[in-house]
């Protein structure tokens, strides 16, 4: 489905990833007239320069980026993040290739030759004997022909926008999924899911209605120039209603501010890319019957709904399928003799996601994404410690250079894009949409979670939240996807400056946010290196121990007992409980120890008729080294800095294990039990206990029979 | 220079590395008609599907090839490497893909209208009253205009040449250069610029006369069909003058075979790509004045050797002087605290390298193997260590990715490329060709060098050299660059079968030969981790004890007493003494001093009125780690493998510190002396020594003042 939004678009040097090569089509070879040819291979060969001169200037750009990003961490500086500093430099070069470079177009010329029928995508053109091919490139307005005579340099540094869905998103996307701390996005996956699903849809609708008002508005005082239908005021939400985790969450981490915020704000902005993708495709599919209706359409809506939950879980389903098949392969290969034979391995099935996605109709990035969560989750548990290190390493620079190059663009794009359509009052309209879409998500959603949550969102939390919806790659990629209509071009421009608006106020203003209200970061930033095992604790911990309650069993005391729908709230809570339950002790009962050398061995969790092939399945190591892979995987978890085990969602704490006099029961029970309910009992009632009793131990990775 | 090879090609997918969002550019925009858009739209997808498809083809071949690699390194199979294991599955997909899928072309129906001028490179078409956009393509020869209808499924799966040329040899070249065996390299450079200059250059005139007689015969039995220029024998000379390294070196470095061998072919293979693609260059632009004349035209001989010095030099300086910008930013700001952003400049900087040298006009190859040397030299000193693992594991990723996807893709093209030519006679004249032009070069050149050589290329070498000499990528590279022509295409369709037959004979017979020529090998293969250092020195000694002279000064003083020519043979081997002690001295105590944080430090080797600029250019590291970073520099060239010090190029080892009674003195001046001849002298002799005395000392890295 990633299709329908795929229009015409500025030309397309194409090259992106090595100089212009790609541009050889343009050329024309054969054995004739030696001046002729001499001449095209001329021009062909400046085409070639030109293009290499571009995307030159795009390294030059980041190369710079990152020598004042270098400067910037080194002083400590924290106004400006990478991004905006990215954007900065793409604004200066867009300004001099807009103003310092002549705008002739020399060999360019337009022809028209007259034809019957509908275009074909190939045409053969005889030219004084020779025929030529020549390939459909897209319609033109009939009024901006003159249009394609344009500045030849800026042509060259103007990307196809499918390059950044299929070549930059995608590292950007599975980078997310793959290095999610998986342990705190668990935890507070009720929470999650909700602003990304039921918040991203809200905030878009609103979004969308808000500036159907201000579309009707400027009609009415005549600056509407063009249609601008409903449908794309609902677009517009879509697509701004992607916000984006680059500025904040860099800060975050630089801070050691609090993880579960940290969580929520990822998690919540990790999906919701993937969701503002598919609700915008579904957008597109929303095509009420007869012409000229693009008003509401009971049929056709249903119609979108049922695109959106079948892209959304096929792509899933993709993205998952491809994460489970790595592991198996890594499972039982012996693979992990050679890191770099693995490292490829991961890196051509983690794409293989993309393009499988794409190619059985649904979208790709969505399925990186969960593909990188499936592959942090189990895959990763298979690799040697080479390769763990170099697939991290792997997507780390790939994200890097994807988003940077991104930011550079955007800052470029406000320049050298030739059809800007900036419209003051539908710019300040979006702005004042966008920050009631975000306040009408997240503060009645928040208050519905805390209903059920037991560490409730705290106000702070909810305005830090409010704060951080700042719009970046994403709602870029899906603003640029398609920008041939009027209505398409003005929200184009309007996402530029959002993006710009945002990444740079809400990234300068993330620290001062921070500490006006109050939430608690470790003071002095100190490097890996210096921070010993204690320091690591008391930054991640993070919140200030006697302005929140302290971790203990107080909450859920007041949660229980505050209020007449207690009971209710109690059965949502258990009910959300036994599904999480489920899922975990099939996860750590089944799949774990199918896909991955950790976990319980299969034959003592599987009924013994299934004895055979559990003994199949089961990897040798799980018997032999047990305690080794145990402390691995924990060290993998205590990587992601996860010592806040304190506060739980209601999802995954259980009812009756977390009173303190159920403490002991569980240390003990420990070395007697060992279903997989109460192994997640332990775990988690243990957590919150061992943390207050002992400090730094770290229970998630289950010890049902130590 | 890239471009006169570049032409008209088949049509070209151009999604290497994304799904085919590229195609975008085949789809039309607008708001017309809901009925025809859709069409289009589907059309689009369905075209967007299928690139999708035909890119996973490649992902799961190149899936399938690691699992077999995986398989055949697990099982200690040696007769097949992988990269003729990647093209056998190619060649798989390529008869199913051929026989296996309909020939239908659906809706690409060329059409034909007349236009009086030159082609435009752009063209509107006025189709019922829409404008719709074209771009050029290329020419197509009247009588094959029916070719354009093809297989669809065969145009997704053929790539634009330049792919290769601009895509995938970059990351290969750069990952040999990076990956070079410094030591050996330098210490063999002689005879390795003479075997790729001299060498490359021999083949290539020999290759091309012998094949120009097999065309004369051809066009005697009538076998041609269409012309054959003189200049497309010696163009076809120089495609197939390119050997590759892949093979024997994989299979030498798992059998731990000869260094000094290893270094040779290694050398000779890598600098020879670089040799070939700019003689291919210079050919092309070897272009006589008048109109038909294919023959001798002196001047435009010499504007050829012209080029190709120009070409070559600039490219050389091009790739230097970026390695060098990379080193002093290395150096002068504190990147390498943080590794991410110093891996990202690393890649953006030698990346910049190919685009630089295409836009300048020089070959991006050429420049990017020279950057790589130059970052391995200099470069790899500034990097934390976490960089110098990212870097080497990031290019070796990309370079296998690469590599093995180009040999899968020769695979397929044997039977996917639409334009084959196969010629008995032809083919049989190239073998024979190629054969006797390697023998003319390797012999004769090795009894030249072997006449200033200290340490002789002995007979068993010189034939293990003649068998290594098998063709792979960039030989393909080349021959497909420019397939237009009859002879273009005749030759193409033969360098692929040479490509196969040598990847899979020499291949396979690489260890059979090894063993027939009793050079010595390790016998069982130990894994680095089992290989304790005393293994290591074993190993790398590799040539066998009692069959060549032992490693004392032996040999050297049976060179220096052998006959009359020996007084004439000193002062040769004096003089490239010289050349390279200045070489050396001069790198020593100002290139490495100004460009890294080892050396020594400026302020002892500049004169002293320079005192304050040395000062500025020496980073206080030197005076403060230079113990550690001897160390680590040594513990680069030791993961080299560079043990078998005993058999130095007579260019470096100096003539009096050879002997015995030097090497006494050598370790005592140590202690006193300073100027880099004498540490250079120091070193070389007393490496000869040190080894025979002590087994495992490493000397190099310079220890002067110790």
């Amino acid at each position: 489905m990633a299709g329908p939004l795929r229009r015409r678009l500025p030309p397309l040097p194409l090259l992106l990833l090595a100089a212009g090569g790609l541009r050889a089509a343009e050329r024309s070879g054969g054995s004739s007239s030696a001046m002729e040819e001499l001449a095209t291979e001329k021009e062909a060969e400046e085409s070639h320069r030109q293009d290499s001169v571009s995307l030159l200037t795009f390294i030059l750009l980041l190369t710079l980026t990152i020598l004042t990003i270098w400067l910037f961490k080194h002083r400590r500086v924290r106004f400006l993040h990478e991004t905006g500093l990215a954007m900065i430099y793409g604004l200066i070069v867009g300004v001099i290739l807009r103003y310092g470079t002549p705008s002739t177009s020399g060999h360019d010329k337009p022809f028209s030759c007259s034809q019957e029928d509908r275009p074909f995508t190939t045409l053969l053109v005889n030219v004084s004997g020779k025929f030529f091919e020549y390939t459909l490139k897209g319609e033109i307005s009939p009024g901006k022909i003159h249009n394609v005579e344009q500045n030849d340099m800026l042509r060259k540094v103007t990307f196809d926008p499918e390059v950044f869905f299929n070549i930059l998103l995608p590292p950007i996307i599975f980078h997310a999924g793959y290095s999610l701390k998986k342990r705190h996005f668990f935890r507070n996956l009720g929470s999650i899911l909700a602003y990304a699903f039921l918040g991203t849809a809200v905030s878009c609708f609103i979004i969308g209605n808000l500036m159907y008002g201000v579309v009707k508005l400027m009609k009415l005082v005549g600056q509407l120039s063009d249609k601008f239908y409903y449908t794309d005021c609902l677009l517009f939400g879509a697509i701004i209603s992607a916000t984006d985790p680059v500025t904040v969450l860099a800060i975050f981490n630089e801070l050691h501010a609090d993880v579960d915020l940290y969580a929520l704000l990822f998690g919540e902005s990790v999906l919701n890319d993937a969701v503002a993708i598919v609700l915008s495709s579904s957008i597109v599919a929303y095509q009420p019957t007869g012409e000229n209706t693009h008003a509401f359409d009971a049929a056709a809506f249903f119609k979108s709904v049922g695109v959106f939950l079948g892209i959304f879980s096929g792509s899933f389903m993709m993205g998952a399928v491809t994460g489970v098949v790595t592991a198996l392969v890594t499972k039982f290969t012996k693979l992990h003799c050679f890191p770099l034979l693995e490292t490829a391995l991961f890196f051509l099935m983690s794409w293989s996601t993309f393009l499988l996605a794409e190619a059985c109709g649904f979208t790709g990035v969505v399925a990186v994404l969960f593909c990188g969560i499936t592959q942090a989750h189990y895959t990763y548990n298979n690799l040697s410690v080479e390769s763990r290190s170099r697939t991290k390493q792997l997507f780390e620079v790939l994200h890097f250079l994807a988003e940077n190059f991104i930011f550079s663009y955007m800052g470029l794009a406000l320049f050298t894009f030739q059809k800007h359509i900036f419209s003051p009052v539908f710019i300040i309209g979006a702005f004042v949409a966008i920050f009631l879409g975000r306040a009408a998500h997240i503060y009645p959603l928040s208050f519905l979670l805390n209903l059920g949550r037991r560490h409730k969102i705290s106000w702070s939390f909810q305005h830090m939240m409010m704060f951080s919806g700042l719009r970046g790659a994403m709602a870029f990629a899906l603003a640029i996807r398609d920008t041939a209509t009027y209505s398409h071009q003005m929200m184009f421009s309007t996402t530029l400056l959002i993006v710009f608006f945002t990444v740079w106020i809400v990234g300068g203003g993330t620290t001062p946010m921070l500490s006006w209200l109050n939430i608690r970061v470790g003071d002095h930033v100190p490097s890996v290196e210096e921070m010993s095992e204690s320091h690591w604790l008391y930054f991640r911990v993070g919140v200030d121990p006697d302005q929140d309650p302290p971790p203990t069993n107080d909450s859920f005391q007041v949660l229980q007992g505050d209020g007449q729908d207690s009971a209710q709230r109690n059965r949502t809570k258990q009910e959300s409980a036994w599904l999480f339950r489920l899922w975990y002790s099939f996860d750590h009962n089944y799949l774990k120890p199918i896909l991955t050398h950790s976990g319980p061995p299969l034959t003592t969790t599987l009924p013994s008729w299934c004895g055979l092939i559990a003994r199949c399945l089961t990897s040798p190591q799980v018997y032999d080294n047990q305690e080794q892979l145990r402390e691995e995987d924990s060290d993998f978890i205590l990587n992601d800095g996860d010592l806040t085990v304190t506060y739980g969602d209601t999802t995954i704490t259980a009812n009756g294990s977390s009173g303190p006099h159920t403490a002991t029961t569980n240390l003990d029970s420990r070395r007697t039990k060992s279903s997989s309910e109460e192994a997640l009992e332990r775990d988690l009632g243990a957590a919150d206990h061992e943390v207050t009793s002992r400090g730094t131990r770290l229970v998630f990775p289950l010890e049902y029979n130590a």
